[in-house]
């Protein structure tokens, strides 16, 4: 079998050439141009075999997420997404298995514009980690802390899908075909919402992407602005799918609220700036939820009802999940 | 137990404060000024237990080495460190070896005022991803291909220490208890070659680290500069378990050559200009093995005879050992 450096060449030396790469893939480190006026943007997010995603997930499905978890936190802070750097850990060298990864991963690389400039590739248990370096103007970064009372709550696409198709992987929900394989491929190939995002960045006043659950991230930023915030559960974009789904199933009418993996962002404008949002052509769309509230805490109203939402809202690592 | 973010609160927060930082961790993603002049530096490594080190090593040596290991490449590259990013999977939460895990980490980033600026902490196979970024001259950095014929070739600190640590952790050689605490104190803590490699960049003429090996790791510096070395026995800097060791074992000679984990710089500099490393007062000796020659191909000469030296020539991660 071949060692780590022609794998690394034959699987991953494609992908957009940037001319901010100055030496990418090949020596001890890659050499970069930064931005000259913005601010550098750097996260990382894993992806576990049997714990981030279930075993015989496809390749080329794991390849493409490790890259999209990243690509929506990059979008949550309305940046720019320019560089990433992959560590991926293998039991044992398949090279079809690696070429379908590779083909997921880069493939994404390509259409957001994101050049691979280093990485690790090893022996272990089957997981990818990718760390992605963006830029933004400093100004106009989102973070989650800004948001005020009086700010309209806005989500984007629609949440549970995700987590319906968890739940048909794991054979404890059965959909017609169509609806299964939008669910799982909501699920395995989620879209990061960077044209958003940027269009958010300097406008929206505060943002976080929904990797762990609507509610449970919705906890987050209200803590990081302060504040607290009103969710109403009639409001929530639903896909038909899910909105089936629970019309059949009514008390499992949280799982949307809860399941996570939607890689959609939240977001909170100023009162009476959704319009603006209306009028901008976007690659997806997006719904007014609810609104921030002065005092903590999470309320959703459902059937003109409010109730204080309380315990665990989401997936947290070690919490597990709610 | 505790959620993520009450663990990384708990444990990451600390370190130096550095006031390129705009937003460190806590949202979906770190805000940093990027240098005005010098290019970004970008590495990321992994270390899985039981592939790159031995289940039941130290909390506190595992943090250390995370951190050592990607300094070591950024030192390889001429550059300073400045930021890192840390994904760290865990079977479970364990209070005690996370603390301690962050204390080994924490300690090092101090030392070589690194901030911690985010991560993703979540349940899976123990294992630590650290990315590294730094920034360094462009013009100045270390590249592992720029080495040319006549060209002397030196290494930093000595070599085979933590192999055969490795062999005493594995219980396969038994040493006197001051020098097996040396040796194994190389393994699980090696020093990353800051200074010298800051001193080194813009005068030597490329560089790599050891990590793997200094046959497999001299090959890649030749195969990059499309030349090829004469590496000399006797001038190969051992330390005195080592050397013991070897002296004990003559046909064991090539583990110091191939056994890995060394974290030393092997470098080349221009002819004649060896003595100015000399005078240099740097944190670590540095030794002249070898040099440079024109034909490709790793020549290794002991006892006044030279050998081609063929076939694997250290650790790969998917061949293997050598």
């Amino acid at each position: 079998m071949s060692g780590e450096a022609e794998l690394v060449r034959r699987y991953f030396a494609a992908g957009p050439r940037r001319s901010d790469v100055l030496l990418g893939i090949g020596d001890d480190a890659a050499l970069l141009r930064p931005p000259h006026e913005d601010a550098l943007v750097a996260c990382t997010d894993v992806l576990t075999e049997g714990i981030h995603f279930p075993v015989d997930t496809p390749a080329e499905a794991v390849g493409h997420k490790a890259l999209a978890v990243n690509l929506s936190d990059v979008a949550a802070m309305g940046a720019r997404p320019r560089w990433a750097l992959l560590a991926l850990g293998l039991p044992r060298p398949d090279p079809q298995w690696l070429a379908a990864f590779a083909r997921g991963l880069m493939d994404l690389a390509d259409q957001a514009q994101v050049a691979l400039v280093g990485g690790d590739l090893c022996r272990g248990p089957l997981s990818a980690t990718v760390t992605l370096l963006g830029s933004v103007i400093p100004g106009r970064a989102l973070r989650r802390s800004g948001a005020r009372p009086g700010d309209e709550l806005w989500l984007s696409g629609t949440v549970g899908d995700a987590g319906l198709g968890l739940e048909v992987v794991r054979g404890r929900v059965e959909l017609e075909a169509e609806a299964a394989r939008f669910c799982i491929q909501r699920l395995q190939r989620p879209t990061p919402r960077l044209a958003l995002g940027q269009w958010l960045a300097g406008r929206a006043t505060a943002a976080i992407d929904v990797s762990d659950g609507l509610l449970i991230d919705l906890q987050r930023l209200c803590e990081a602005s302060g504040a607290g915030a009103l969710l109403r559960w009639e409001s929530v974009p639903l896909s038909p799918p899910v909105a089936g789904w629970v019309a059949r199933h009514p008390e499992r009418w949280r799982l949307p609220l809860t399941a996570g993996d939607d890689y959609e962002l939240l977001f909170t404008l100023p009162p009476g700036t959704g319009r603006m949002l209306k009028r901008a052509a976007l690659e997806v769309s997006c719904t007014r939820v609810g609104e921030i509230l002065a005092e903590p805490g999470i309320w959703v109203e459902r059937g003109g009802v409010r109730q204080p939402w309380s315990g665990a809202a989401g997936y947290d690592h070690f919490a597990g999940p709610a």
